[in-house]
């Protein structure tokens, strides 16, 4: 026949030959329902799930960000070793300029004019000393302020303690001022400008929506309910919605995190497309589980006196970090997973068939009337054997004909 | 027979039969035409869309990168209050060193020998006052320079303000110097050193491609055309390229992104992998929607008197944030989407037939002899209807046999 | 029939009959085992590959990380210019805090007391001059210290430069100190703390395991073998693992990369989702490549002295660099990509019969008979010839029948 012919009959049949396959239609209420009943099931899986809740027709892309940040607010401290002090961004927030970050100073440990010499050791179980013979000349430990002498030298009025040559006098971070010496901090405000942009989409946009106008900027304060898109955070309500207390986080510093999630659905208009802040902790709360707990860093303020010599203020500056987290996945119609989750739905049908199938063919009380109507037996061995029930197969395939 | 047989019968038969569904073979131009077109397109669909253009046989990863950075330049300026007074890289590039961004100063408003002190607040609505009883002790604003003593005094000629305590002088920014202070800020030259990472496919690479050689950095200068992957950019050139006016730009400062997109065919040889280089403006050009246009921010340098008093000159630093936003996905051939891809093509292939079934058994002429050769109806219930047509479903089919 | 008569006939027709394609069921060894062989090829790939070994099975999400760094050690210096100092934190890490990455300074060369005024220019091809006629005034080059004001002068019994106005004296970087300036820094540690945040999961974890307790942190050092979960890092150990010179790379300083892999199963306990640590470095180590070597910046310390003149101590910091890279995927069960791995494993068994197909049809001795049983032709034009060897189908089909 045509496709046994030549090369050129097998390509006129191939192109105006239409072949579908043979089907027995079988009259079955049971397996009929059941058969529509499956396949509706998988239907309701593709379209409802995968397509209308997990947005299976879409591609996505995940977020390139840009912050700025701006710290406002003052703080007045009056202690003896500096007397009444204003502080203002320019003292508090170190560096001046973070990029995803900002640190915002909440108290501190000052040791003034230091220089470089000799001076008896911070106290501590392997400072103290009864003898220069506990000091080992040029011994120097992680958590040494200097390199020994080899001498032991009295520690104002304290137990001596080995000599060090180092910057003197050495930093006495024993105890941390309690409570927080920046208390005002709680009311200080963070401005957060944050620049979105999704590359494969191009879209851009500002955590600053067109809907806001500047006369609302200068007042508003974020506040999850009334003020959702309000950029300005005061510090303390941050560490609030956190479920921390913040001059207990004050006093040893802490780490924040500002999360800015992005999600966008890009089929719907651009202004549907808005920030979501959230607050976390993001620091070991509990002191137990770190060697450093809290946050803290050491900064020095370096001066020269009139005859030259270098002598520094250092600072053990504790305080909170902000990290703003900005992260989001926008998605968009593509034409690839849509079909590729259409082609998927539809290989699913194919389960319907075989489940029924196996029903039919197995499970009924006519199965094998069913086979008989389903399967046409072909020999290709034992040609006896075979011949036998295949034909009797078709015979009552025949029978059930006339 | 085979199959209703004993576990091993059963056994043997699934092993050794084989089950093909038995055809209709339509001969008709029509039906087998527009069958074989919808199989075409469908194949053309997932050769060329998938395959060709979206690689859809490809396995994705995102960059990790690294970026340093290097500013070159140097900038005079002549005024009262500094006399003549050149800038370079310590003076106005704040902090020192960033990640993935770099600040320079192009603008600033100084003010010198700052004490802690009490001195008139700076005039504004709020501050201005007429007697003592305008001005409340201890308050402070978001605003203010410091805090309020109560008291209502001189400043300096122009009406009178509240007293504070807090840094004095207090500073005057009011105006931005305009033109910018550091004009010369646009000649400066940024060197971007960027290396990225797929950690998926371990592939690593250097903007700093080794085609290129020493000499050739020394002296070149990124130009989109002329030199692309030359990783030195005129900080002018990058704001022109942006479509922004950089002198306009320096007066309140901005924030810039150079972009470094790293898309790479990684079937292909590693040297087709290189940088694209393309630069945004990132921060919201129209004053009218932000609080704080432009960007800058406050740091101080602080000194102390041969008395010991610490005074400090507070820099309002205004000036030009560039952002090095590096990203891009690499692609590599990878089996499972290769076979996802396929398998749900296949299952699109179910698609031209049951749409021509469709066409066959319902719209053609001759759709009722058709669906006779497709079908074959197996009676369970009602026996007599059912029979009556079942049967004469057969006839028709065995008479066209015969 | 059904599907002919009124609507709601073929309602019923589509609700209360189950249709099964008709198979022809082929008695042979060997297409049989053939068939089930590629069938079980397909459903080992599906099963075996796709889900046990890449978790086809499970949706992904990539990481959100903070990480704070703090760094500790000593370093002793006894130089001619500075005598002996000792070195902490405070003096070799710049900026004191970083979000991703810490600095330590190991190598440097300083400046002390630079003013602003006129000095020879610092001598290289272009500045060296033998009279005025080869200085023009007001020219600036990318190298040069200051603006040249035109004359030529003797710098300091060398050859004679030209000079400039700028912050003098003018730094002499032409050699690199060697060995490095604080060779110290290879015994530094730097501890990093990093929490990671998968959001789609909401699930969260610290690089310091609930396992770890104080003491051990305290006494700590990371290793791969002994110690793989312990946070704190020796520097010299991690310059090391990434195949480098510790003393080498400080001379002219350098970018390492600190590497936190997180890759996570999160179906499995979520103590077994750890950090992997590994090191690379970054930057290029060919200078041959690169216009500026290593890494190195320059700050400046900023006096005053009694008489009011701002002087300031310009150091080029040559140092290391380490950037914490926190990447990983965490994978969990997800319906979605479970059905579409299914789906396509399931359309991929299509290709199974598609195969044995041809092999039945085009290359087996009997293919012409398997064709007649397999296949019914339906005639719909020419008729003639179409029923002739359309019936002899048929008649063959019914002869094996009897």
């Amino acid at each position: 026949m045509a496709a046994a012919g030549g090369c050129c009959a097998a390509l006129y049949s191939f192109l105006f030959e239409y072949d579908t396959p043979r089907i027995v239609l079988i009259k079955s209420r049971k397996v009929g329902l059941m058969n529509r009943l499956v396949q509706l099931a998988i239907l309701a899986y593709v379209i409802g799930w995968v397509f209308v809740w997990e947005k299976g027709y879409q591609e996505t892309d995940s977020v390139v960000s840009s912050v700025t940040t701006k710290v406002k607010g003052l703080a007045v401290t009056n202690t003896s070793a500096l007397g009444l002090r204003v502080w203002d961004v320019a003292d508090y927030v170190i560096p001046p300029q973070g990029e995803n970050a900002v640190f915002v100073m909440t108290n501190l440990i000052i040791t003034l004019n230091q220089t470089q010499g000799h001076c008896p050791e911070f106290p501590d179980k392997t400072t103290v000393c009864s003898s220069d013979k506990n000091c080992t000349e040029g011994f120097i430990s992680t958590h040494s302020n200097g390199i020994q002498t080899g001498r032991c030298v009295v520690n104002k009025g304290h137990s001596k303690t080995c000599e060090i040559f180092g910057w003197c006098p050495v930093e006495d971070d024993e105890n941390v001022p309690r409570p927080a010496f920046l208390q005002g901090a709680e009311n200080f405000t963070l401005l957060v400008k944050n620049n979105i942009w999704y590359p494969k989409f191009s879209f851009t946009k500002r955590n600053i929506l067109p809907t806001i106008n500047k006369t609302y900027l200068q007042s508003c304060k974020y506040h999850p309910k009334t003020d959702p898109f309000c950029p300005i955070f005061r510090l303390r309500d941050m560490v609030d919605a956190a479920g921390q207390d913040f001059q207990e986080m004050a006093v040893e510093g802490g780490v924040m995190g500002l999360q800015i999630n992005w999600d966008c659905d890009l089929d719907k208009p651009a202004s549907r497309c808005v920030p979501k802040y959230s607050f976390r902790r993001i620091d070991n709360k509990d002191s137990s589980h770190t060697v450093s707990p809290g946050y803290n860093f050491r900064f020095a303020k370096y001066y020269q006196t009139p005859e030259g010599v270098e002598t520094r203020t250092l600072i053990k500056a504790y305080g909170i970090r902000f990290d703003i987290m900005v992260f989001g996945k926008a998605g968009k119609f593509d034409i690839i997973p849509t079909m590729i989750n259409i082609g998927s739905g539809l290989a699913l049908f194919g389960v319907a068939t075989v489940l029924c199938d196996v029903i039919v063919l197995y499970f009924m009380k006519k199965r094998y009337y069913y086979r008989e109507k389903k399967y046409k037996y072909v020999e290709d061995y034992e040609l006896g054997a075979g011949e036998s029930y295949g034909s009797q197969a078709e015979n009552q395939q025949c029978r059930d004909v006339r």
